[in-house]
């Protein structure tokens, strides 16, 4: 294998562990021993393991912002539904390393993947302001958008441990209360209202 | 001074700190310097500044708490923007404290500041279920509770950031908000929807 194959190759074998179970919980050893090479190969690439986690997680908010904004048809809130289908799939796929990301006081939430984690929280923003053809969004809409992304977040977190509502009524209510919070505060703020007026709220 | 009350002002004189900076930013030094005491002494009432870090948040919640639980008069709409007038009174006060915690990553989040950062949760769900009448709240109505606080903690910690929103626009905000979260998740759980009849969200 080439160089770049063979990083390619640990960071999808990490990934690969990672759906089983936290990132915290996959050691070097772990990864070599999947990949089936030498320790001193995986010092060749990484420094350390944070380095492969953050390398692995990079790769997977790159899938996912690949995917999140890829063609959708139909109005806002089917569009919304289809991108919601391929986060929550995403979430499912990588549910462990997913709630190691987010739990507060976890040892793989360091500042680098904090900043991954912020990346597909203002691309989901972005896209959701483009879909709804909001340019330069105002104070108050940016911050609702910000707090429905927390929305998703935290009862994505808890659905995975309990997962008490079905998966398919979950694109749905997520959907409509984006647009019920957006509709909130276009009640609340005269600018926001403006903006949004083309979006027929109710 | 008696050991409990000598402990109490360890306790006093961080929490002074900390309303001026993140607690990860306050060590023993600063304490001992600030509460004019030997480290000697210091040592006496805690192992590490971990220690005083989680004694002092765990002091802090308990007067949140309490409160949070105060008498209210008027409506389910005016009860919640008294609490959350207190809410944000007091996020305002310990603002870096605050935004410490809350940040992934962070050295003071440990798991048994999460665990404090949780029961401030958990307690806001149940007042609000108390203050709504709603006894045994549904899987979906929990879930819309616990993602309507995440609403708050991440506009207020985007918001001491950048406080573009004025203070008292927050409170009716927040409060419609929730309700409307509320409405909209009635809209598709009929177990909710029954629950919260009596709301007469429209």
């Amino acid at each position: 294998m080439a160089p770049e194959q063979r990083r390619e190759h640990l960071i999808a074998t990490a990934l690969q562990l990672y759906s089983a179970r936290a990132p915290e919980d996959v050691s070097i050893d772990d990864i070599v021993g999947a990949a089936d090479v030498s320790r001193a190969l995986f010092y060749r690439y990484f420094g350390n393991i944070r380095e492969v986690h953050e390398a692995a997680l990079g790769t997977v908010v790159d899938e996912l912002i690949g995917r999140l904004g890829g063609p959708a048809p139909g109005d806002v809130r089917e569009q919304l539904r289809a991108a919601l289908t391929e986060f929550i799939g995403f979430v499912q796929t990588y549910s462990d390393s997913y709630t190691a990301l987010l739990r507060s006081g976890s040892t793989v939430a360091t500042t680098a993947t904090e900043g991954l984690v912020e990346r597909v929280r203002e691309h989901v923003v972005d896209l959701v302001c483009l879909r709804c053809e909001v340019e330069g969004p105002t104070p108050a809409l940016l911050l609702t958008l910000r707090g429905w992304v927390a929305v998703v977040e935290t009862t994505l977190l808890r659905w995975l441990q309990d997962p008490s509502i079905p998966r398919q009524d979950l694109e749905p209510w997520f959907a409509d209360q984006l647009l019920s919070m957006i509709a909130t505060t276009a009640r609340h703020d005269a600018d926001t209202a403006a903006q949004t007026a083309h979006l027929r709220l109710g």
